[in-house]
């Protein structure tokens, strides 16, 4: 058997990839330099190794594929020995190269690749993945009982929900964000096949156009309501507010998630034919936004302080009470935010004449219990919204600090 | 009711969209003058008049949804009007304008907006729209039994072919194309709005990673298999083969198909699973391709002429007999092509473990009878990829000519 790496995929020498490498489109399996400290294009390479993990700060790319995984082998020394390989896998990906660098190229060679070559020629794209640990992980399979924070505790039944058990929940889940969608599913497509055996895939959403700006230099994106939303989301710039809510610190629980943060996903589908024949008035009053600008009602731009005690001439609150903007508001929470890293998705058509389609909503927090459960508790009791949305799926993942060098592996500081 | 205009949306006065509109990167609901001739980036307009329908032979963008609707009234009128409605919206639509004009900005609107909002303030990114009229459209309901073309006969049972009847067929398909998934996906979400109570989603499909260049421009992207494909696909630039396998020409069949051309849509499952433990000698012999390059065997370069007589030292065929491409090729098939315009999908997972991806399929031609057919016919019989994919839906539509000018509308030659 011939091992052939990526850079004679080409045709290229040493001198083609050196004048390849050095232009700002570096390609798939041609990029062998060390990466620029940050995305300056939505080509480029997004640093893997760090304190965080990457895929929860990092400003939001525009699209997803995200994953959850059964872990199907018993032995916990198997499910250790996949992860340091998807940990190599994912290293290499993230920085434009091959998932492995075994028979990715041309020739007689008697092995299924080591990459499944979709991205070949393709730029990083930005691409991170991110891993995170769900609740059942901890059960008695794995000898991890003990290690499981009180901060994953199994979220209660909030109203208004209506859960489908078989895209919920998950041992292992992975977020691939990536400014090229054949990028961030070839990422989830590798993992998936090296964890053949071990692990299956429980569910998978793909999603796009995010809905949320983990970054000041990013614009509020628009939902499939048509709104602006999540104005006030916790932002990479907010270094006080990340520390006190976003990142797991000494002594929040087991030390192993030092560093890291809880994620919360929920699929909620939007009925958006019913919305779509809301008039505008009403549709504005439900979010308590105006729907062009993004302003909260009353105010002039989308980055004005909503004033939930202005009152129109009538008496009545210019924000209505039970309005998403109020419900969801930081002040109505004890100061209590998320970040939110949420995409739109479409998944075809319900069968019975509808799009099927919404948000597929992301959050990180440090702990769920202080934040996403109160206020979606609220949510779910009042905001008028719910006439229109409905909740289908639900996950909770404890995601592990960052991977300090190439020595360091995903689940470490749990499995070591 | 007060009307407001989208310009008023970010409050610009004239001179502000006089500012903004000349900039490469008009917004939607900024756009008031003429579209260039052709797309120049991925941001800008592509025309929608002309003697043919857009998004056929306009390079393929990046992304696609594709709907396909029953028709619910059963009204002649009613559908005609509708398809009236449709063609003022699509016309707007693809030059980066708001669905309608009516409603869609901030103020005490007591109707549901002309539009759906969450494309505002997106550049047109390519958008084109096409559309397409199944056999079904012509049973008794509308008076068009006798206008069915010949070359609109339903499509065989091909060999191993497995078609589940909820996403297959329909009255009427609309395959909208950009490069922004956003932008596709409020286009067909703004029809399907506009036809509520005329017309109900049969099936829905999005679409990333077009598979197939339709211009010499565009490099020949991959498939989930990680190939290259469609090297032979008829292009823009092949003006006599366009006009001899493309175009309906007079004296085909009914004149109101006269410069239109046939579409054909199958969803290809693909078991990603099984391919990627397949060795990469076995996946170059069935595509009858190498993997990296995509030279067909024994060749060097893509573009490359297959050698279908070459044998190995070994007196075997150096392209095997039941290879892809063979089969695929135009010389086994008296030099029949097809104008081939998928794109990769992949829809969450299948509750069995396992990714649900592939490639949804659409191929134009002239007559179906005398491409597509035979052409699956053979390869349904004997490709050796039919161990790795399972055809599951199936489409078959007319789409009529281009449009002329803002008082033409998607159905005149038929209807009127």
């Amino acid at each position: 058997m011939t091992k052939i790496n990526r850079r004679r995929l080409f045709g290229l020498g040493a001198a083609g990839v050196a004048a390849v490498g050095t232009g700002a489109y570096a390609t798939h399996a041609l990029l062998e330099g060390p990466p620029p400290a940050a995305a300056a294009s939505t080509s480029d390479p997004v640093p893997f190794y760090g304190e965080h993990q990457a895929g929860i700060v990092t400003p939001a790319q525009d699209r997803l594929h995200f994953v959850s995984f059964d872990v199907t082998t018993k032995k916990r020394a198997e499910l250790v020995d996949m992860l340091q390989e998807w940990t190599v896998a994912a290293a290499r990906m993230t920085q434009g190269k091959d998932a492995g660098t075994f028979g990715a190229v041309g020739g007689a060679i008697e092995a299924p690749p080591d990459d499944t070559g979709e991205a070949l020629g393709l730029p990083p794209s930005g691409l991170t993945i991110t891993i995170g640990f769900g609740p059942s992980l901890f059960d008695g399979r794995f000898g991890l009982g003990a290690k499981r924070p009180a901060a994953l505790a199994d979220l209660p039944k909030f109203p208004a929900e209506d859960l489908l058990a078989d895209i919920s929940g998950g041992d292992i889940c992975v977020q691939a964000c990536a400014h090229d969608p054949q990028i961030a599913v070839h990422a989830i497509r590798n993992l998936a096949r090296i964890g053949f055996g071990k692990v299956s895939v429980r569910w998978s959403q793909l999603g796009f156009g995010r809905t949320s700006s983990t970054s000041r230099a990013q614009s509020t994106a628009r939902n499939l309501m048509g709104f602006k939303d999540g104005t006030n989301n916790l932002k990479l710039e907010d270094a006080a507010l990340l520390r006190q809510q976003l990142w797991a610190a000494p002594g929040d629980g087991p030390a192993w998630m030092d560093g890291g943060s809880y994620m919360v996903t929920r699929k909620i589908r939007m009925n958006i034919e019913t919305w779509d024949r809301t008039s505008l008035s009403e549709q504005q009053q439900i979010f308590g936004r105006d729907k062009g600008e993004g302003a909260p009602l009353g105010g002039k731009h989308e980055f004005d302080e909503p004033d939930f005690a202005a009152k129109g001439a009538d008496g009545t609150p210019t924000i209505a009470v039970d309005a998403h903007v109020r419900l969801a508001h930081p002040s109505s929470h004890g100061g209590a935010r998320l970040l939110r890293r949420g995409y739109n998705y479409v998944d075809g058509s319900d069968g019975l004449g509808r799009l099927d389609a919404g948000l597929f909503f992301i959050a990180y927090q440090r702990d769920p219990r202080k934040q996403f459960v109160p206020i979606q508790m609220e949510l779910g009791r009042t905001d008028s919204l719910n006439e229109y949305i409905k909740h289908v799926s639900s996950g909770l993942f404890a995601c592990p600090p960052g991977l300090r060098d190439a020595g360091d592996y995903w689940g470490r500081t749990l499995f070591a």
